[in-house]
């Protein structure tokens, strides 16, 4: 059993259409496949606008769903023979009526809550994966279309639903040992909770949905299908240089995937390691191209680092205080405030003997930090035992990645010198007993300079 | 008025507290002196390995005892004319038999209690300064001998007690008002609870002293006297190249005081920190020599960084689990275990998106953290979410300081250049966003190599 | 000044606005008066139905609304001459139509938001203080109307929001000073956030926008007009000898006020309770009875108690085990865990030596309770050690309340002996150090029986 | 299998040693029998006074040595004829110079730690044992002296040592297949640590130890030999009229015994209620007398309940403040203060919708309790929103106890209408959902009128 996953680029119109086809077919002739299929490339976002525009009293949403509607209706004409179409047209039609009467309930209420965000929303790939059922059933491709929301049972956390995968697995199960087909075509992101009201699974969405299917079936492996031959050494928007990575472990590629690329979400592997089920990164523009395979032991291929990856937006909080020296009870304080305000923490360093803890977090949520971290020394502050939380905006992370780098004890050197000689300031540093990440925090108006003189530090030059 | 605190080298014979004299004499000269004065040169050990012998059934703390009599004794008549002794040596003799009444104890109950042994340890100091004190009275240099435990008050914590800032800075302002002395000279180290049982301040306890005495009269300066002419850039027990630091702030020399050699202690500083009071490093037996002169805002001096610090017997602590990705409470979870069994954290790290959180702690407190860390995470643990937690000792931190670091972008690329250049592996790093200390977890046998190629990059070097 | 609070059956028709204004009236002669007003009676349960309605895409909604109106209109058409009522008709008119606009969206989304629902339901107290206004306009009792939304800023928790009293204090306080006007008239209940959206007050909402106006204004009294002539000594639906309060302090009205009628909602008493401002309950219908006033020391009046309280659909939770005998932390986690699920704990026994802890909770939020305490104890739970929680629905919470109890040891006594002869099984029981307040847990199917026989015992008996 | 203990009293002299003799000469002949015995009565007692008054510097410490030696010799020569004694007199005496020793050593320490203490106090089970041990071995009761700190492993705790139930269940075991002996004869309360230090197992410390054995082995009972003719009805100190209990449950019997009298410490019970092994309690100097059977179902006599326990020394805190009502974490913040500073909670009691919560605990723990509570609420006190906790000295607690309870709905009224005609203030109440303790705290100066009252009223009237 094959599952494989392609992505809004991939099916933004009638011609990637057939080109993904074409794989599919040729996948299905070697056993029995599982598509995963995201909205038409732009939709997502499209459809955000319309519901955003709504709650905004901006009465042109309407414009940009009629236009929406047309691209689909277009894709379908181009796809399918005239005689096929009209079943296939009307369907859509509805739907996107559907959607009409959310926005017009937005507009009303002049609110988009997440609940409906999860209902609009949905409707990119329930709209694309009919459409290319459609258009298979018409080209001798035969195929079953699943409902995600049938099989894929989540909490009510809308807009990141938590995957209840004890009765996913045996829905999941259960449909694909009744089905006959040779190929099922589902849509990503979309799921549903108890009550069966629509949710979906967050970021990197349909891949989190082809790894559940693959998951659930012991799938021999599985494909994420996109527009890059690959997950790459460093992000090709930031470096021309960067090359593809043929092997990489699972652990290199969560770490790296903090790309803004985002070939792939972290979670999204998660069902597949356990089961230890290879991915494959592969590019629907040139299938001939090798790609990446994501798997438990990856080859050393003689560079110590697998790969570059940087995160914008970041926030760095400093608590600094007289009263923590040697006070234990204090980093339980601080991160139980955190914790409580659900506030994720993305890098932590407090150097030895520092009289201060660095956190590093989401830009978007500092200031919430900040009143959290506030409230709970409130008393120490007062008494000037403890200064109030410092945030500074502005930064990126920075980081290397590798299996590798703990047998290369100059690791660190190289990276900290050849940002040195480039003037990149390092505002912290965090490096933890597993090396296989070296973090630094800098200025985000430096990560394109940094990022291009570690790729030419670790992947250009042939001394190492 | 001055505060003028000698060590246990500075008074450990005759001959030097002659030089002690020479330099209060002439400190006296210029205004009102306070002087604190440390046990006679490794008296204090002594003390503790008579009360560990005894404690262990061993009989012979009786001999070791005798000797340390003896020289105090010797001391005595080394100093003091043959008419001035008697009484002196009689009020000597009488305290060292307390001790030996002690330690008899300690020999019949096998046990040596936190409480006995601050009471046996306080001989060093009591009998260092009324030793000095018949001197001084017997060379025209008048004095007032001060019982610290009379004025310094703290709770009962033995080994460890915590200063009652309160009534100790009542006392000594009482005292000092009340006396006509130009010299008062006090023991340092020790001190008194509520109930007047002697308790002793920890580690750094003279110079704590001298700070709380410096601190409760609003001291024009301290004066910590020594045997090395200063704070050093690296250990020089480590880096024969090492040199003495002419000034340098009072967050340089905290973070600094790892060394080895612990110049100072950091909590010594903080009474004085916040009086903006300078204290000064300075060598008894070269009272010449510049010293190191700790303030506020020390100028730059061209270097990078102050100094190279390390501390050694360091345990670091990973904890890993799949289940920790994007789970806010997991770090708090982890510091309320540490927190609740006063486990004082060193160091702390976690690289972005790296799925473990890495702390550094005293080796001691190793397996302490483990069973508390793991006895947190019992369910979790079981249910294989999280693993154990992974201890690894055998290692040391080194550290980079200076507040002028921050202005350099190339320090953390010169220090893993060096290290990485010299094959010193780096098994974690923590820069915060003060940016006035990189620390680095290494092989405690890397140590000295590691001090030796930063100092030689950082204070040898002509270019930068 | 005085703040006058009529409620929704005061103002429930015509008819009964006549009564208010003839009270107000009276009032505004004797000084400058504040008018708080709810929406006519029913209006928001029909509001909240509406919406209801509309989420559940049920399309009856419409007709409802259009009673609404109807009501809205007919009550303008029998106050106001003919020539007083297009202005006021227009605007109602235009109102009606924008909860028309918002039940249409509901209905489109099929989801009724907590935002919408504090939108929707503002309308029942903005419609009825504008006709009320216009009525007085024309009538010679010429008043000012205030938009709460105005001068009562909130917190964004929708339904329930948290007044901030700085801002508003300051709003209300200018809005006054810069007002001519004998008479202001705001609708109860509505506030709004920052950002100028919509908010309510929760439960009880409308008196508590009487005592914030109060405090802020420094009333010499709040009167809450109602249909009841004051607060009773039980429950008339259950007791039909209850008999009005005469005097009663904040601490007995807020310990009463569990009551099912509700004369007062605990919270609304606290601004008015901090600046000892008396509050007067008094009956629309009677308004020569007397009422209850509610102050700082109410006069003793030879009944031991104050009045019976209780409080049905209360859900027990028993934690039981081995492992609890003598464990400190055991409470901690316990009250941890329900605090973390936002739990209120409404009563709390454990008796000496009793290797259980029992806590009263709203029987909603039970199955919330049970969750998060097994989920807390899951590790003891499985070692055996503690069992799962043990939750018990059905019950009630009885309640004698009296400053006077703690001087008539008999209370308790006469309490349980009572039940007892009646056969009323006791579950719980629970009386703190305060002696304002003894607890029992019973059957609902008991509550009737033992609210009668209390009150016979304590109110209804020549004998003490 | 079976396991007697024999407390102080039965074992206070020579002619009570013939009793108990007596009583395992005949327990013997029906099986396997293990024997453990207290110190001679007040010997523990009389061995903590020479400890604490060396500690003081008090040298008449010696006299009372003395005193204690001569006992012991005194009932060896009564015991044992002339030819039978020399051995274990030598013995006997080398262990008192043991002693004498100790207390020396804490003479000139002026320290009593709790280790010393654990070692000093295990002699008076050690010598008891050893001189009942020889004189069976001389009448013909041979038996097998077994020293219990090579059997019962703990950990350091010394005064209350936790027992590490593996490896002591596995020595016992092995102790007990080993031995051909039909008599093991051990000292209770001693134990010791991994290293082999005596440590002492707390309140009820020889009971515990018979438990232990009992457990261990899977005894087909225990029975705790003492001077009462089993557990009673109330505190025969008190009620002059209290009665034996023939039968009581496990779960009463933990609930009883916080009489004055602990006939039974509740921990001891836990390893026998865990294997379901009866416990006996009964009289050495009335064999015959049936005593008291405690075991998993105990008949029901009639009564409703089964007995009246006090417990002395309770301080009640009451947490009040405006800032509680409805604040979910409230309770959390007030337990994990209390559990931070290892403060039991004995009851607890909040009455619905009062705005306090209160706390039974140890009077000695009181001020403890007020410094944490307080030092957690600073920041709400000094905003006034809490007020500093209250603490109540002087109180004590009543408790009824009954698992036949429940099936009688008067009991609290006929419990608090007897307290209340005779006068008796209740200052708080707590009754759980077990109903097996309704529990009541009063003054301390009205238990005695209380307990009799009740008793009275429970026991001794033959209408119900």
């Amino acid at each position: 059993m094959f599952v494989l996953k392609f992505g809004g680029t991939s099916v933004a119109h009638a011609e990637n259409i057939k080109k993904v086809t074409a794989i599919v077919r040729a996948k299905a002739a070697t056993g029995k496949t599982i598509v995963v299929v995201s909205a038409l490339g732009g939709v997502t976002d499209a459809l955000l606008r319309c519901g955003t525009l709504a709650a905004q009293g901006d009465a042109t949403y309407k414009e940009s769903l009629q236009a929406l509607t047309q691209r689909h209706l277009d894709t379908i004409r181009e796809l399918l023979p005239l005689t096929a179409q009209s079943g296939v047209l009307s369907r859509i039609m509805q739907q996107c009526h559907e959607v009409e009467d959310l926005c017009n309930g937005i507009f009303l209420l002049g609110e988009f809550s997440d609940r409906t965000k999860d209902k609009i929303l949905s409707f990119g790939e329930l709209l694309s994966s009919q459409i290319i059922a459609a258009f298979w059933a018409a080209t001798e491709l035969p195929c079953q279309w699943v409902d995600s929301r049938e099989v894929i049972r989540t909490d009510s956390q809308f807009t990141r639903a938590v995957v209840d995968f004890k009765t996913t697995n045996e829905q999941i199960k259960q449909l694909v040992s009744n089905s006959q087909a040779q190929v099922l075509l589902a849509p990503g992101f979309v799921a549903a909770n108890e009550a069966g009201v629509t949710t979906t699974l967050g970021r990197g969405g349909s891949d989190y949905t082809a790894a559940i299917f693959g998951a659930a079936v012991d799938a021999e492996e599985v494909e994420i299908w996109t527009d890059v031959s690959g997950m790459m050494t460093a992000d090709p928007r930031l470096v021309s240089n960067a090359k593809p990575i043929a092997q990489i472990s699972y652990q290199e590629a969560m770490e790296l995937s903090h790309f803004g690329a985002k070939v792939i979400y972290p979670p999204t592997i998660q069902p597949l390691l356990q089961k230890n089920i290879p991915v494959w990164v592969k590019n629907t523009f040139a299938p001939q191209d090798y790609g990446t395979v994501i798997k438990a032991e990856a080859e050393q291929n003689g560079n110590t680092i697998r790969g570059i990856s940087s995160i914008n937006k970041i926030a760095l909080l400093s608590l600094e205080g007289s009263s923590m020296v040697g006070i234990p009870g204090f980093s339980k304080r601080l991160f139980e405030a955190l914790a409580a305000n659900s506030i994720n923490v993305i890098l932590i360093t407090q150097a030895s003997s520092e009289h201060s803890i660095c956190v590093g977090v989401d830009e978007l949520l500092a200031s919430r930090a900040k009143a959290a971290v506030d409230n709970a020394f409130s008393y120490e502050i007062e008494m000037g035992k403890v200064n109030p939380l410092v945030v500074e905006n502005g930064l990126s992370i920075i980081a290397l990645v590798g299996d590798n780098m703990k047998s290369h004890a100059g690791t660190s050197g190289k990276m900290f010198g050849a940002m040195g000689r480039n003037g990149v300031n390092i505002r912290a540093i965090a490096q933890g007993s597993s090396e296989r990440n070296i973090s630094a925090v800098i200025a985000s108006s430096d990560v394109k300079k940094a990022v291009n003189v570690l790729h030419e530090a670790f992947f250009e030059t042939t001394y190492k």
